[in-house]
């Protein structure tokens, strides 16, 4: 790990000497002519502008979005925001050690704890031909891809392990709901939690920032983990039919409604429990996280967000009624 | 308890010796110009026809929906339904000791312990004006309404000790939900999820059938549980005005969008899991149910359900897919 | 061929000495408690109701939907429709060497010059690994099955051969498209024409009535398609991604809206080429059979249709101006 | 009142010495590093874009926004719009005697003759119960507020003493509709006119500027107003049960439909008549105003209004077609 | 007019000899084998079904929807509806003087009266171009249609003479938004809220029931009004453009939306007023007419009402309140 | 035609010497207070920005959208766009013979042989009527201007005589739907094609710049082609009355929702062949245009498209794939 101070711990005037991921990479000219490099740099924790005037050339010929730099300069205010005011900037090289995923935002789960979780669940698995396949899809590279991949771009879960961390939310989930409910299938409900998402290990790139490829773009990441999960079980002899068609059912109709990009709509009793599940596990998280980083300041609001169609608020019990309680108290 | 075979037990050709619900009650004539008298009668298992063509006259002159009657007859078959063709035929009275709601659906779950687990709940929560409130509410009649109440006239959870058992299974989950979010107000999210329904209570009727009242069809539920618990809230001395905005906010907005009738949207972490979690328990519930009561003979799907806009699937693995298995394992 | 005339082209007290089809068959009594058999019989113009009152007992215990029936007996009317007062009836028996898939309505168009006309084109594509997929796919049994399924269960194209004559309309269309536009890729946009619903074969079962199999109401003819080509690809040694990626999204997004069922709404020009043309075809046919079969009595108008929300008229240029016309002639 | 023109009435190169709100304020700094105060200041008739480039340092501290400053300078334009060159800035004082308030827009009807109409029809109500509600209800702090709130934040009646306006329009068209339905429940009606936008005392601040407070956001203004009629109700010994619930019925429905956030849809025809002279008398104003500030330079077209989903036009009479008209007079 | 009980004020057992019209006719054989004449007769109050068993051929053979019969008989229930025992019937001829139109619902009001209040506004119009228009329009045949005709074939104003009381109404909801703003054009708008729905006398036939006409299902009406007023536009030498157009855009834009039929949406501040005033007028009187002719027996609430959304409730405050109020008057 | 090259031909440092389109004029200050003019200038191929720092006085004063300018000037990049640097510029005299319609864009189909094509197809309507009606229509200045208009204004065919080849491809294709389907009346639908957007060429304005005109937004061109045909037919004695309401239910119709501006929805078999044609016509044709223009830099994928509701994907076989395939031609 870079021992180095996170940018969203620093402030106006603070110095900076880092190793920084190119977020976005401009070469503009001013009015009066002089070419100078237009940047976004960030670390795990946020994201600021940065202009280079003068020695950026080998970063301008050669950087990209995702490169990996070394930048020293001063923390500077305008407009309200802060950004960096560059003294020198190069290009990391492999002699520096330092990788572009180190820059991503991730899980604040234990990794280990997190997969110890998952294959003891994968192990009791009571069906045997589930386990099989089971055992299959979750082994080898594939298994680190998933335990790697974010389970969004930015909405819920959008950070390194965050696939993993959603999986695991939503099998729980899903435990809970056998308890309810004994005529729930709990080796196929569980399954199909763990597969559900599966496809988002191609739907995204997740290297040095998360973005759809072409394949998702095209695909999708249903159709993607229908396909995965289809190639495994034809490599299990006398998987029967109708266990392969319930399972692949509960990983196309996963996310509940045909305009949420499901081909088929929830049909059995899993697969609205999956949906669910998926839901709740999403929502929660999403919701979580944006009121976290989007409140305004000196407001217990953020400003309005697009995908919950509101603006949200944090109920702060202990800030805005503890003194009302106390008074009360004494009364 | 009634001692008498439950009729979804009996067919055709089985004595009938009766208490019945009227569930629906018509004097008509036929074309040749005598009268009958047209009606459904029931169990808290099912509901059968029933025309009677003699010794009517009492029960035509009194009986009206929601009254019990003491039925003799046989199962007979009509047009592929079962039918009672009755004997006699005389309204149940005092003496008889048999009460309406008996013939009323129940939740399968034990009553007490239902209430012991709402309760340790309600003792255990942290914060003392929530704890003081639920209190007041969830006590004498008003607790015995609610652990009567069905949560719904016909979709989920639609029988009585319905609206306990769903209140259970969402403070559940949303104790999960604790457990992956600390950020989560416990205290809060478990009273609202024990609140959020309690105008169910006022809703519906729910003596003889489950009818919504002029009250639940002009005001609604949502409104009803705010108003109880406001004027819960007003005699309790200090209780803090934002943890009243927050908890209202709750029972508000737990129908999730305003097209489901919630007149706010969910606008904290809080709101949107009590929503989700509400979401969960309702419809795992009544596609379970309904999957069980509607499966269409010979079949694994049910007749199309409006409410899923499909039609729904039982999963049978021992029956659909066992054989396939055994097949494959001695290929 | 059978030599018996057409259900509809029969009128009251018209004589019957048919093989026909049972398209509902249901045990009833009588209020007087005298059993009956209750069908629907029909061949491929049309169903009628026929009531059986004596010597129906081997097809009341051994028929069922989709068997045959040779029926004696004389046409009546009803409450205003065509019955069959039926005087004997008996099953059908491999003696009698008669298909059900013989009752089923079928394309007016030739089979063999369909088949020509979609070989021709198949033959003519330029690309070689596109040409070598096609080959693959539509061969043998495949084709077998591809030139005899309908290409829907009741809206359009609802016949036999049905899904090979809508996919040469689409495939036609498409030509004409990439003669306004060089841009288009055609080889890419033809070949998605032929597969885009070959998962009809395995979503719906054609042997004697058109009916969702399970495969197709949890799987969808959709996903089915994209597994079908992908198992092909892969035999394809060399199969350029790109293009199996482009292809797949010409079949998953042909439906044109998520709403729709397709899991990726149309991203190329080639998708959305393929989209409009199928909606085309489709309308166009359905509109026409609608009109056709469901003109009210003495009227140009058409009962409500459902799923063109709205009644439909006939505009018959003879009939309704040509007085008109004539008048106008000789002014 | 201030003797100073309306900020609406001055052009460019026109002294400034007035009195104006602050709407915006922010300390930026420039390339150069040297800070200025960018700041929105306006009264009730208009807002413009101000700049200080020295002497700020007080008001930059201290002022924020919803207060009043007087400042000196110069109307100026920059790239087509007016914005005010400053040359003196400072917070104004108790000593000034200036209340934020004035700076807010008004409506433009006299208040006294506003409440003189108001309260006549209240005093009229005929029945007791209703009456004596209302008296209590609309009398002490709670009428002031009542008079002095806007009926919205931005879109219709979006000034001071907009509420009283809005409610006085929709009572007149309601006591139309009385005259041509005898059947409507005229006290129960102008009853419901008088209370359904209560709410928005307490939805909105509107102090300094028009926002939605916690309460308002949370609860939401048709629940407020429900509550405060609640409480006034059962001050009132005997006051009828289906009186209270269909009054109640009118404010919770009076927004329609369920997605504009009533939690029921109207079901009396009280309750109808309620909504639809609410949309009349809203939509009307709101066109009205937005047609007023938002018509292009030389045009008589609106800019695109978001809530109308369409650009407004304006119908001169007089300016486009006159000419044609004097031109028809003398052909 | 005829002087006959009217048929909602018969009960069982009650004699008949009225003239009646049909409004459906069918020629039915029971299962026996002999035929019966089935029908439903009406006149301006409700309808009846009627079986004629025999002395039917004529009517049979030359009746049909539309005509009038005489008809003796006594009135009966079966299956708890009261309908017609037929002793006689016969077309009634011309020497029996009855026209169709009798028998149609009429308006409450009185027709004089309302021609006269809409001839008032017609002469107070002060724009000389829009006053030739309007006496152009509404004179000769096209006046008494336009008097004659529903507003609707059964939602609102569905009666005789419904057109003119709705556009009544409608004229004097505009005029009172005019006191409220005096920047509307009130020629304009009262001129388009006479001619909104003109195009009702083309789209409904309305001679023997209400029907929708060829040209109203392929045309509507909206786009006949706007013929109509075109075509008498063009006599009127320099009748100005922009106000030509600005009126064809009230008639195109009065129904509010694109969903509901209109091609254009409100763009000037006097189509927003009509399209408001139109769904007042319409909604008031659909909901009052659906709960006076749906209410169910004992109930304060009508069945589902489709056009609705809900089922519908009558408060009637002097039978459920009054006693309550009594009561607290003594307490 | 102008010998320049054009815009969208050059790069940084080129002279221009050129006829340009103002398409933006505005006059502004610098914040030190000088004046300068800031423009979007254009030819047919594209538009750049250019400011102007003096010798503007003559274009400010007299300069408007949809003039045209002589410039003189260099080409530089600003901020990764280029842009115009003026060094003279005068507005363009009728000396100078230069039309603002030269800089419009226009389709790439010659002009000739789409008339021929047109007037082929008019000349070979077999029904009298349809025949004498278009004739009329498409003559003099009339047929030019349908010549002349584009499609719309940004979306399809949104260039000059992009109307004509619109209209066109819908000719065509719905020439090959009546090889399918001999019920169609071909001379009907044909004619419904070419008429269907014949108000676009009052619609829009089209001299200088893709324009709404007051009467498009107000009346749009569906009512102005249904008026427009109307007009004409009145001209035709004996002109068949079924007929004329067909056609023009064709033109009302042809946007095939009501959602989208037709106030009625297709009701035959013709008017649905038509919606179908001109959605597949318009849709391929913007698809194929956005994809052309808007493809981001080193990309395959444009930026989100609005009315696609996504990003848009170019597949290019030969760039992408051919690598892949000439390896696994070596393997």
């Amino acid at each position: 790990m870079l021992n180095q101070p996170e940018l969203n711990t620093l402030s106006k005037n603070d110095r900076i000497d880092h190793y920084l991921l190119i977020r976005r990479i401009e070469l503009r000219s001013t009015r009066s002519g002089s070419d100078f490099l237009s940047t976004e740099l960030g670390d795990k924790t946020t994201t600021l502008n940065a202009n280079v005037w003068e020695g950026f050339t080998e970063v301008a010929v050669k950087g990209k979005v995702g490169d990996v730099v070394r930048v020293a300069g001063t923390v500077e205010e305008y407009q309200g925001s802060l950004q960096i005011r560059v003294s020198s900037i190069r290009l990391a090289t492999t002699a520096d050690e330092v990788k572009a995923n180190y820059f991503l935002p991730q899980s604040k789960r234990n990794l280990q704890e997190m997969k110890d979780e998952f294959n003891k669940r994968l192990k009791n698995n009571s069906n045997k031909y589930i386990k099989n396949l089971l055992t299959q899809i979750f082994s080898g590279e594939r298994f680190e891809l998933f335990c790697t991949a974010p389970a969004g771009k930015s909405w819920h879960h959008a950070y390194i392990h965050g696939l993993l961390e959603h999986t695991l939310e939503i099998i729980k989930i899903c435990e809970l709901m056998c308890e309810f409910h004994i005529e729930l299938n709990k080796d196929l409900l569980v399954a199909g939690a763990m597969l559900h998402d599966l496809g988002k290990i191609e739907e995204l790139s997740y290297n040095s920032a998360f973005e759809y490829t072409d394949k998702g773009k095209l695909i999708g990441h249903i159709v993607i983990a229908s396909n995965l999960v289809r190639d495994e079980i034809k490599k299990i002899p006398g998987f029967p039919v109708e266990l392969e068609i319930n399972l692949i059912h509960l990983i196309l109709s996963h996310q509940g409604k045909l305009e949420h990009a499901s081909p088929v709509v929830p049909k059995t009793a899993e697969a609205i429990a999956l949906y669910q599940a998926d839901e709740l596990s999403a929502k929660v998280n999403a919701y979580k996280n944006v009121i976290e980083s989007e409140l305004k300041a000196d407001s217990n609001w953020t400003r309005f967000i697009q995908l919950a169609d509101t603006d949200l608020h944090k109920f702060n019990i202990n800030s805005s009624s503890e003194e009302n309680t106390k008074k009360s108290l004494f009364d």
